[in-house]
């Protein structure tokens, strides 16, 4: 498994996802009962008369399964993924039962921390896309990425 | 309990939680092993020598939690609370095992929407503190909120 520091990342370089997560019924259910508890995520009959036409994982719940997609994926930073926010998020369609979601991302920027020079600062785009390749989540993330430690001569 | 319509709503209103969310390591690491299997959500000696000193919850439980403490709150659009996306979303402090979250929520753009003229667009930054009054997460979204239900004569 190769680790990337600050120097190995460059804009346009682009990482795809290992594995694919299964939308399941029962799970939208029990993330929305937690932290989502609207009838568009609980109920199949009070979804289809919704907004959502159908039941439709939570926004937050698909935002979840994107970070497990992405900590799966091929994109491995030293320091894990750490983020310190978004500058964007778009769910522009619903994820529903029987989906297979996938991520695919791309660097967009990378530069030096201002306030602490052993690491820095790398915007990620990532888009998560359903098995008909059509786009269920995007999102640019500013994670933390630490600088290969010197090594004595 | 008052239900919003786009009319309702006004730049600059505010609206508190009505509930606070005391944080759980279980939890924390529960979420994190679905979720975000990182060594700084999952197991507090990897975690103190982490970037974060300590357990932290993940960034997503904590966007998670606090979608459930807005819903929790005073504001209640008509049709729920439907988000098209975010703006932005800062993590500006870990979130710890004791922690105790709030949020307080502001209108910043009430707008019709161009596509549906049954609803509009309504931009909202919501604020989450714990027990300390310090920001653990800010993020700004973008909701979908109906016009009120035109009544005949």
């Amino acid at each position: 498994m190769t680790l990337y520091y600050l120097e190995d990342l460059l804009p346009g370089q682009r990482f795809f996802g290992n594995s694919r997560i299964l939308i399941d019924a029962d799970r939208i259910k029990a993330f929305a009962s937690e932290f989502d508890p609207q009838p568009f995520h609980l109920d199949e009959e009070a979804a289809n008369s919704s907004v959502f036409q159908g039941l439709a994982a939570s926004g937050w719940h698909t935002a979840a399964m994107v970070m497990r997609l992405i900590w799966d994926s091929e994109f491995k930073p030293a320091g894990g993924i750490v983020g310190v926010g978004l500058d964007e998020l778009r769910w522009p369609r619903p994820v529903r039962p029987g989906d297979e979601l996938r991520v695919e991302s791309e660097i967009l920027e990378v530069r030096p921390s201002k306030s602490n020079p052993s690491q820095g600062l790398v915007k990620l785009r990532t888009t998560t896309l359903n098995q008909y390749d059509e786009v269920v989540q995007l999102h640019v993330g500013t994670l933390v990425v630490p600088k290969r430690p010197e090594t004595p001569n």
